[in-house]
């Protein structure tokens, strides 16, 4: 199997090595690689229909600052440039248009190629559109990453709860803000907090994404529809940030033995972000950068899950996941 | 497709009662029913090819306490009686050979059935043995509801962290500790907890299974043949259980802020069940009857997660799971 990776971030960067680490598990699980033939980044691209080198790419993409020697200057340039079965989307996320990750995912569905992204913004948009065209190609698309990072969730509800109704999911979706809040705990003004999350490199220089609640809106949104058979797009998303919570709401909250969280909320009806008190204990107090989700299903209960919301390795988790999916599914076990 | 229930108590009813809530959704994904053909208890069976409505059964057995008018005097009559492709093993758990559970799981591979089973016996028992013979024979076997009931783990390991080493899983595998311990948490003595277990329905008249750890010591064998590739048994464990946790040992631990839990521990060397001091506030301190499970992976970190260890319902969620994932195999999504 060939894949090309579009984007070279922290995030292609990543996946890349664990592509080139897992070798020796592509090939017994298959009896062949998963070879990177592709890969480019917001200007050059590369490619070899032999595969290529991960640690190559990695360590030009540190010198040059680009990952190819080639400049494109439309993507379906460089995706035409190579034949491949998977394209790994993984540019960052845009919720204005979707931006070129939307482009990618387009072209590589009528193009009849699988799909794994962690890219929120095309997923956040245009759900409906993007399962139809797969569909109609008979292309395989999962997007395990976009919810949660490396907490597994669109796929444990799929698959692990298959068969049952999911009734609600409520969630910390977003790590950023839960530092910030759970340092707020701790009597720290929002703005300290933000400037602490900044410096140990969990928030944006421009942080508005997170804390105004953009990004963990994106991820209820891709619940409603992958989970939830829904056809919602952001706007559709009631969005209450935390830039407004001061230190009086989180003392009051504390003198009741409760925690203020920003919690994604989503079932048939609902599609919520905003922030809430959460009593001490529960689940969803958890404090730091872990995401947590909170599943009610109709005959298990209450399931709850956790794990590292982010990080570059956390990230090619779980596109190492859907990854091996496909190919199951293209290859068989 | 065609399932035969064999045991028919608290989870047999369960997933009896399920299969028939869940009709339509079995319609609509595969084109076809599931339908309940065989189901027998310790005595009795009753068969028909057509398929038997669940309500009557229920009804049958909460009346007569048998499931069926007909009595056999070997398993494998009962099983020889109809045509099945599933075998649903749901027969008590028996650690000393595995009882009839072991029995009907080599009858219905050997007939070239697939099987699903929550019977933790077989598994602890002969693990490799019956994979073996699934493989020779074509068959499917799934056993989510073998290891913490609802909480998906053995699933979630497989296929959601798929393509990534697992390091290690410690665990609370066994409600009915957990909530003893927790009871001591607040003062009680063992005895005194113990006794309000069993009047909850928690504990079981003769609790030994449970407190002396042979419980958790199953699942911890079961985890390290299907996650860690192991050849373990049930005799490979170092099991320690809670009847020797004194008041004193409980205030100590609170002192220094931890608390004591029964943790069952595998890697690929490790493999154990004992007390251990953990720190208030980490998700294995958690207070209650719910199983939890952190499961310490390559790439993602620790992923933390935690659902209803057991339940009428709660198990027959695991085994849904386990059905759909056969029949997409079988009949394709």
């Amino acid at each position: 199997m060939k894949a090309f990776i579009c984007g070279f971030g922290t995030i292609g960067q990543g996946i890349a090595q664990v592509i080139a680490e897992k070798e020796d598990y592509f090939q017994e699980r298959y009896g062949q690689p998963l070879l990177i033939v592709g890969a480019m980044d917001s200007k050059s691209y590369c490619f070899d229909k032999k595969g290529m080198d991960a640690a190559e790419l990695l360590e030009n993409k540190k010198t040059t600052g680009r990952v190819g020697d080639r400049t494109y200057t439309k993507p379906e340039d460089a995706l035409d440039s190579v034949d491949f079965d998977i394209l790994i989307e993984v540019t960052p996320t845009d919720v204005e248009d979707g931006g070129v990750g939307m482009d990618n995912i387009m072209y590589a569905l009528n193009h009849k190629k699988d799909v794994v992204t962690v890219n929120k913004g095309p997923l956040a948009l245009k759900y409906r559109e993007i399962m139809d065209l797969a569909e109609e190609n008979g292309c395989l698309i999962r997007f395990e990453g976009t919810v949660g990072g490396a907490m597994p969730i669109i796929n444990l509800c799929k698959s692990d709860l298959a068969g049952q109704k999911i009734k609600s999911i409520r969630g910390i979706f977003n790590g950023t803000c839960n530092y910030i809040l759970s340092k707020m705990d701790n009597g720290q003004p929002f703005e300290q907090a933000l400037k602490e999350a900044q410096q140990q490199g969990y928030a944006e220089s421009d942080p508005t994404s997170d804390v105004e609640g953009y990004d963990s809106a994106c991820k209820v949104v891709i619940l409603a529809n992958s989970i939830f058979g829904r056809n919602a797009t952001f706007d559709d998303v009631d969005i209450t940030g935390i830039t407004s919570i001061n230190a009086d709401a989180v003392a009051l909250a504390k003198t009741n033995g409760m925690v203020i969280r920003l919690i994604g909320e989503v079932s048939a009806t609902k599609l919520e972000v905003a922030p809430r008190l959460i009593p001490k204990g529960h689940p969803l107090s958890l404090p730091g950068t872990l995401n947590t989700a909170e599943i009610i299903t109709e005959y298990a209960g209450p399931i709850t899950v956790s794990g590292k919301g982010a990080g570059r390795l956390e990230t090619a988790s779980a596109i190492m996941s859907d990854l091996v999916a496909i190919m199951d599914k293209r290859i068989g076990e």
